[in-house]
């Protein structure tokens, strides 16, 4: 998917709210924002959005002398999310299709993404956990999803954020697991998650997990590394997580199926659907 | 009032919004884009907004190659809002307070501004009318308004956009005419009125209308002409209608009233009021 001009005004708006939400000082505020500025108005359209997140970012992470300015924040919300894993199986265990609550959960957990927005609080989240268990989510590609599963013999999963990951749990504990592999970023970028995040979630004991290479918060294949890259090519079947990964990979042939809630009109006009919606959406590859 | 960070945002949507306003051409909206961008990237923040305001436009035109791309615009609202005026001022006729009525009114047409948004309707200018006349606007200083009219010599009028001087003809023919002056712009910006539009509004005839020099959406005193500086300096009420005139006179010591629709929420929190609020409120020199 390109960069569309809303985008570019996104950008401002999400350069000044991360700069707010990372430091006090408005100096740094103005800094980041007038480079975000300077970044978005030469910008090449043709590119994916994340290209310019990630761009977005490193000018953040430059200004604030640190790597990995969401640590805390990534923390935080994944102890949220185990805190909440012991009901949420409970719940998954009383359904009457254990799948598909599992999907929903994972959607779910896709709210907790720092890129859209940088103000997400545990109440949206134990609301939009209570919305998706209760959605009519009948979107005629829930079977063709089940079958896929059980057909596929290798099934790469590509994880979105730090905190979501804990909810994608449930749906990988209902997949043949000797068959996935699970990519996470290589390098901290927003609340993406990355290997460390991926063990505090206990993800790296149940699946094997994998860093992508690409420091974007989607996947940019041009970053990606060899390791990633053969298992992108001979997987049967992608798991796609988020908006980041769907701007990026939405135009790539592959057996990809995407798993999102649509957070931005961009996203939400580019699926022909209302904002908020939750998504499970196969390419024309699958 | 000086420029916030929040209004960088603000005047990158604003641009985008405007352009699609005024052309169906994606490469028009690119260009003007582009252009706010890098504008933005470098402004002065100790400048007022409207200064901002009128160089964004200034490149909306330059683009466009059109002087006045909001003449249509204004010609639609002035018409539609000399169609209200005979039920308008049946209603003032029939309250209990006109001067407060009048005010009320005022203040309502000011919703009429394309610099905020790009998306006002008959509909939204109805509704505000209504709100309008059912607030309960007792904020301590319409005692203080009315006997600072009663007490004046000279007084000047700031208006501020077309249609919305319609609205204040109930005001202004509630004071001594003879001794008020009103200042429209001299150059079109945005939907602001200016000597054409004032006469398409009827206000020529009522009173003395002079053009202030500045083509900002707003009154910035170094872009003013003699003649209205004169009156500026001289006048013992000056009456300042919207927005841009209190983001440009905020911090100007003269005896200035503010009437204005707190349309953001920069000028909002400026002012410590909830957004959308109703104001009447004196400077310091008044």
């Amino acid at each position: 998917m390109r960069t569309y001009l809303d985008c570019m005004v996104c950008f401002v708006r999400q350069g000044l709210d991360a700069s707010r939400l990372l430091s006090d000082d408005e100096k740094v505020h103005e800094q980041v924002l007038r480079e975000v500025l300077k970044e978005a108005a030469t910008l090449d359209l043709t590119q994916t959005p994340p290209v310019m997140g990630q761009k977005i970012h490193q000018t953040i992470k430059r200004v604030l002398n640190n790597d990995d300015p969401y640590y805390e924040i990534k923390r935080k919300f994944t102890d949220f999310a185990l805190g909440l894993e012991d009901k949420l199986q409970a719940k998954i265990d009383a359904s009457d299709d254990k799948l598909l609550a599992a999907i929903k959960l994972s959607i779910a957990g896709n709210v907790i993404d720092f890129g859209v927005k940088s103000t997400i609080d545990e109440q949206e989240i134990l609301q939009t956990i209570d919305d998706a268990l209760n959605v009519d989510f009948d979107n005629g590609h829930i079977e063709q999803f089940k079958s896929h599963i059980k057909r596929a013999d290798k099934i790469l999963f590509l994880a979105d954020n730090a905190g979501e990951i804990v909810f994608d749990k449930f749906l990988l504990k209902l997949m043949p697991l000797d068959k996935v592999t699970v990519a996470v970023k290589s390098q901290p970028i927003i609340n993406d998650a990355t290997i460390e995040d991926a063990q505090a979630a206990g993800l790296t004991e149940m699946v094997r997990v994998i860093a992508s290479g690409s420091g974007a918060p989607g996947t940019v294949l041009e970053q990606c590394n060899r390791e990633f890259l053969e298992e992108f090519d001979s997987a049967d079947m992608i798991i796609s997580k988020g908006q980041g990964n769907y701007e990026t990979l939405s135009d790539v042939d592959r057996p990809i199926w995407f798993l999102l809630k649509a957070k931005c009109n961009v996203i939400a006009q580019h699926l022909n659907v209302p904002v908020g919606s939750f998504i499970l959406l196969p390419n024309k590859g699958s």
